[in-house]
């Protein structure tokens, strides 16, 4: 869905947190002409010197109060926890008018805490459906949001309009812009990006406690366990704060997910191959339309 | 493990059941000169030309006991449910001193089965760790076992002579020979093989229930979930049969995992974030370990 009007400038950009996302975002924000001068905030030096080194940043701090100063855009990209804090330690030093947006994988706790931000700033929830196995600046890229879903939510801050500003920056950053409410955002993610990892992380806790031998756990492993258990390799301190802000969407969907499992299985003590055999045609021609649909491809 | 002494000939080979594994067993004891007459027993008539066609087999037939009659090995390659059945069948027509091997993914129940044969017949159970999304003798490669572990269980009939006699054999094909005994092999690859797909399953079809909307499954779908559900698109039938035929080991590894993923949800919703990262980080180290492991890149 294009989005009309002119992508917007804004002068002077701070990214708090700049990693992969946030680096990522000021290397496409820039290449895309949308930006001028970007301050870059991370607590580690070494973050802070690897983001001015390629590019992403003009000038770096480690103190996010003076890097929103005179801002017109605050791009948030911490992990999830860190985020209602955040908007409460920078709430005073934004400028009016600025336009205030993150990139965190749960919107709930995020845009409820921009509500306190002061009625003269803007917020808009975001989160680009993009990512990478590498982390940090090192990892970023102008082109990581391209052609990537990025969701949009409109807050009591700035409402349609802001959303509608931020759409159009995104889409100048070659990223498929979908308006969303937090909480559907929230049931959506539990279900496609949340719950598979929940379940990888299960499941590679299970096989270790199964098989306690480490080598014979790599030497008896076939593909099918490495591709279910690969993003339980990520970063706990990012997935620990997905988890505490959308516990309550992501047990509703494991527990749906244990039924079936035990369904599974029941039907297998049984010797019921015919429900059994059911049960896999179906998961596998979900999983084949996953793969053949146009829009995966996007 | 290198197996002493030199890797056997087979003068008439059956290879029942000749799709991918069957025929990418031919194609290698061919190769490497351990077979020499091979007839391919496949109910398709398609499935028969194209074994032919490939040099799989010089001779094909829908019935297993022409076939098996004079052959010196014969390798079982059919879904795991038919082996009992397919036992019983060709019993009476099997050459006194024959050797008969199968390839299933549960070796208990075959096992068993094999118990039943003429005391002049031996058995070895088998199972090559090695597969491809991909089916039928069009998908066959002669290094398909190549570098991968080939379980071998030793039964009564034929004991540990018959078992090192295979072991030569796969060992002349290129693959790894592990011997086991059966409950082991199949508690071993309940964890390590069954479960990762039974957990695969279970994920996708409650996706699908989460998300009914397939369209919206594919475009708001990252990495993270195709990965997990790849191999939620696998044959109907051979799972069923494999989950049939391990049922109890595969229950109790599914029991594990649920527990596991109970307790993850569980301390999300108490705020728990020291616990949950304790068990996201224990999750990833175990991850990586499988990865950096040098027996996994054997």
């Amino acid at each position: 869905m294009p989005v009309p009007g002119d992508p917007p400038y804004f002068r002077r950009v701070a990214v708090i947190g700049i990693g992969l996302i946030g680096a990522s975002f000021a290397l496409a924000a820039k290449r895309a002409g949308r930006v001028g001068y970007v301050v870059g905030v991370a607590r580690r030096e070494e973050t802070r010197r690897a983001a001015r080194a390629i590019g992403a940043a003009d000038e770096t701090t480690p103190d996010p109060v003076p890097a929103v100063r005179g801002a017109e855009l605050v791009y948030l990209a911490t992990p999830v926890g860190a985020l209602p804090g955040l908007l409460r330690t920078i709430a005073a030093a934004l400028a009016p008018g600025c336009l205030v947006t993150d990139a965190g994988s749960v919107k709930a706790p995020v845009c409820q805490a921009a509500e306190a931000l002061p009625a003269s700033v803007r917020f808009v929830g975001g989160h680009p459906l993009a990512g990478s196995e590498r982390s940090g600046p090192q990892a970023a890229r102008a082109d990581l949001f391209q052609k990537h879903v990025y969701f949009l939510v409109p807050t009591p801050r700035g409402g349609d309009e802001a959303a509608q500003q931020m759409a159009r920056l995104v889409e100048a950053l070659g990223a498929r812009p979908v308006t969303i409410s937090a909480l559907e955002h929230d049931r959506l993610l539990a279900a496609t990006s949340h719950l598979p990892h929940a379940v990888a992380v299960a499941l590679m806790l299970a096989i270790s406690q199964l098989v306690p031998d480490a080598r014979q756990r790599a030497e008896f492993s076939a593909t099918g366990l490495r591709d279910t258990t690969r993003i339980a390799a990520s970063s706990p301190e990012v997935w620990r704060d997905i988890f505490l802000a959308n516990a309550r969407p992501l047990r509703e969907a494991c527990q749906l997910t244990i039924r079936l499992l035990q369904e599974l299985v029941e039907a297998a003590e049984a010797g019921d191959g015919q429900r059994l055999k059911e049960l896999l045609a179906q998961s596998q021609q979900v999983r084949q339309a996953l793969e053949t649909s146009p829009a995966a491809r996007g």
